[in-house]
């Protein structure tokens, strides 16, 4: 596929590979640029732009990226450029974006789709302006198998009327702290991993609309975070109209591993999707007792979804169809993560309408 | 054993066992007087007391209780009488206690202790007065074996400085609701299951002084529940003063049987008491994939847990020595889940000191 | 209940509770006297016998047990006794068994019955000769509820056919070795092990008769039991008429715990006894992974199942109902754990008719 | 990568992608062939070979492989063909494993490698001729992620000597029975099922020689195998030299799934691969209890393994390491399974030197 740059891409072009530059190279960068490279029939990774020299020569000597761009603006004028990957800082999301929209782009971006509401709505306007192309925010949870499994069951009746989502994003506690570099920028707890959550209560409870917010949080290990009103572990509600709820719990500090689990409740049953992050399908009876080891990362865990979930974005760019989740979406979570934010911060209840 | 009726009980009263007078024979009444009965070597039940006759009929026939009486007063000057058991409504509690204390009596009495903190402070008082005689609430999971070791583990230093506790208590969904019928005197939901789980979270948390509460709920199946202020499902969140956190999740419409289990998250680990209720040791491999069956009632998941509780009762009573959970510490239960009732109600964060 | 001593105990005698008389107070004949002495409601312990004088003050201080005796001979001669409880070694069961019937008693006995053929069937014969008295062999697990479950599921067709019973009794390795010291005279692994499983499988293959046996082993850590012909790993196969299968697995030498556990295939379904031998219903997280401990002992396992075993003798003995296993069930487990033993030294498949 | 054609692949040859050629399009092939076209960066597939037309067509059009042949001496002369992929009847395998070795390409075969203990041997022996040249036999389990991880805990010693295998291949009952049809060239369940677990035993142990085996099993369901001396469950026991024991079961008519599992014990410690199939990480909680669905086939449960076969095969042939597990390997898995099918027919203790 091969779309006239500048004419703008349009939904649903037939033949050919979806030629695609990935922004961005860091650790997630390096991984979305591997799965293009290799795993990902339908596409073409033909360009790579990073301002960080090294970067650009590892996708162009381990991936065989033909085309290296310090700046983004120059990859957007890569001839025959068709979608753009951005997994940049949150800060650049809404202008990136923008900007490849207007290049006449197809744009895959990382979570969340921005630290502001006002940054969203810029870029749902800009993408409202070109329908043709699509514009899809990685809530990788989404593509899932487990996650998709558990919504198809959902939909199909299986646990008849959902109306409570309980929803943890747990990470594996690194002493050294490192993350706290990070905090400063990341939008804290709740923006930062309490974020897939709200996505997720959001699709499994049919898309209610937000009421009412409760957040708490305390300082377990990283005490660096107390001069940031941030915490390493973290509470919310969320009250939707039609009277379900979300209770969400987000940790910085488990000593298992990564541990990211939701359970729907309904009224005829209940799921569970990943509760207890089996490793592998290997157990262990020894002095310990029975055990097996966990996921130590988000990647260990969801890898597949990645790798789903860019399968999806060129299918939807190669046949037209719409993204399984839409620009309105990402908002949303970024609306209701913020206010989450701010009910925390606050200690008040925060309504939304 | 046997003391002087009218001068009083005292602790640690030596040889023979302890008399024991059971009030109340409703299902669960019944519970505790078989064991009285049959599984508590220390024990003598001597005498029973309910206003119906066939109720007492039956301890009479099937139990080979001597005495009967239809009063509760008249109970309490059953010759020889050490103690007490009330299994009765939640209303009647305080002015029960305080009476069987006036008497001279050792109490064993099911929770919660009373429905409004003044009655709590009542028979403290009174309690007071009376040091040498036992008053225990039954806050059964506090002897249940698996709890036991959880709370055993935290103490050792397993899980590092415990700081969150999530815990529910889900009742099976009866379809009939018979117990909405209760729901007027119960003081709902929370008051009437979390309540454990209050217990439980000060208990595993060391005894945390509460904070802020905010509670919610949604009625997802009983609609007769409306009228009363009432919800099936609640959420509530409990901040304790040093951090540390509570949430807890109460139901009346579970599926797949009775399911109540508690998180207790550190700084080093974490424990999970009662996950996947299990009825049993079978698992069942057929077309609906690899399964296990499930508690369907508390007493099935509890059974133990209460002959427990009755033997360390009668071994306080016999030995002399405190009670493993204090008058204060169902004062303190009672006190903060009528706090989240109200925050419930009120649709406001309460603030307790 | 009272028999008159020397006419002989009858079935199905009415009335008061049953006098047992417990022989042999080493760990499980304590297990068995405590259970007798508080937890049967029908028995009454009034008397204990071993030769060893510390085992019967025991029994006179902690159980208030009134007579005590060196001599088996005297003990049957107790005033009023209704029957025995014999957890002997296994070389006096038969002589034991025999002499208790003679005397009028019931009789309840540990397993295995004899270690030979010939001693079992002497005993059937003098139980025939004594239809009104119960004699009950100890194969404890046919008690255990999950066991129990397992069975009733079957019967209720829950599985289909059930062709294939896969078991295996699993010790804890215990370093010091101390079970060494009883292999001379336990028969072997097979006998002293297998014979559960061999019991379990025909209780849950519906009784078919033993065609073909082949065994081995191993000696994985416990040296000792070279020259004795042992093992502390053996694995048995045996084949029954019309073409069910059990396949058996025994172990000394477990790290993780006491590990019995049962696997029955069908045409519609499996069912799983006791895989993965939590202890209890606590699951860590931590650096380990996610665990449960193990029980660490067949007592620890079964506990339940001693219990439930002495009520039901004591039932069949009040009410004349037969025991839920035949002397001839007894018999025959011994009869293929012998040949199991013996196709395992011979190194030859052994036929049986 | 481009080898001449005719002089003969050599191991180690670099740069360039390994061009291979895929024999036989049956279900398995395709699912080889679309890993090759899509999923190994370090393959192309270039010619398609299979009798049927529709095949080699499918393969074209779906594949885009731009050469069919549909006599397999033709694929062999496909101008730069590397390697050869057969996914052939089991009848096939030695004579096409030899000649694509003299027309010096790389080869990978399915397991078995054959029938008969002497065309293992030829091939043997043609590759001896042929040293530079890869050969590799897919024992798929062998490349499955939980499987190595559990062999890389043994060779860590984590369970200390291993000295018992116990592992099972079970097939999820096909109603219909289609599988009957294979069954007469299949060489019956222990050579087309217990193959790999022999294999896998084998790896596990360390590679152990055989000593001895007994085999037996029974026709559950699947009446039609009787006359053929097949059985739709069979168990078979292996003595190793040293004292090391496998036990293996073989069913073709489990009700939930497949269910591919294996037991390795140590003298500290045991591990456990694939107990209960999980198909995802969802668990259901409703009226059933609390479950789980299971994988329904060997490519559910193996798919990412099939995947890393192949990854690892041709990573062998660009850098000339040797193969994970060589034609010896496959040899003796053939030898073993082939004794174990005579123990069953033969009902008797098979020996081996």
């Amino acid at each position: 596929m091969s779309s006239a740059s500048g004419a703008g891409a349009t939904r649903g072009t037939q033949g050919g590979r979806v030629r695609v530059g990935v922004v961005g190279l860091g650790r997630m960068g390096r991984r979305h640029a591997e799965n293009l490279a290799h795993r990902i029939p339908g596409a073409e990774l033909v360009a790579a732009c990073s301002p960080i020299a090294e970067e650009t020569a590892w996708a162009r000597d381990e991936l065989g990226v033909g085309a290296s761009y310090a700046a983004y603006e120059d990859l957007l004028r890569h001839p025959g450029l068709d979608a753009v990957f951005l997994i940049t800082p949150t800060s650049l999301h809404a202008d990136q974006i923008i900007a490849a929209l207007e290049a006449g782009k197809h744009v895959f971006c990382e979570k969340p789709l921005a630290l502001s509401l006002a940054d969203c709505l810029r870029v749902e306007e800009a993408a409202a302006r070109r329908p043709g192309q699509i514009v899809m925010i990685g809530f990788v949870r989404r593509f899932d198998p487990s996650y998709r499994d558990a919504f198809q069951k959902i939909t199909a009746g299986g646990i008849g009327r959902p109306f409570l989502v309980r929803s943890q994003t747990g990470d594996q506690l690194d002493p050294s702290g490192f993350f706290v570099r990070f905090a400063p920028t990341s939008g804290g707890i709740f923006v930062d991993c309490s974020i897939h959550d709200i996505d997720l209560a959001r699709w499994l409870l049919g898309d209610p609309a937000p009421r009412r917010i409760f957040a708490t949080g305390t300082v377990a290990v990283h005490e660096d975070l107390r001069p940031l009103g941030d915490v390493d572990n973290g509470v919310a509600v969320i009250e939707f109209a039609g009277g379900s709820i979300a209770c969400l719990y987000a940790s910085r500090t488990l000593a298992h591993g990564h541990d990211t689990h939701t359970e729907i409740v309904g009224t005829a049953g209940q799921l569970t999707v990943g509760h207890n992050p089996r490793r592998n399908r290997v157990e262990i009876a020894d002095v310990h007792g029975v055990r097996n080891e966990c996921v130590t990362n988000y990647y260990e865990r969801f890898h597949e979804a990645f790798l789903v979930e860019a399968l999806e974005f060129v299918r939807c760019v190669t046949d037209g169809s719409p993204p399984p989740l839409t620009l309105h979406d990402a908002t949303e979570a970024t609306r209701i993560a913020l206010a989450v934010a701010h009910a925390h911060r606050s200690g008040t209840i925060v309504e939304l309408t």
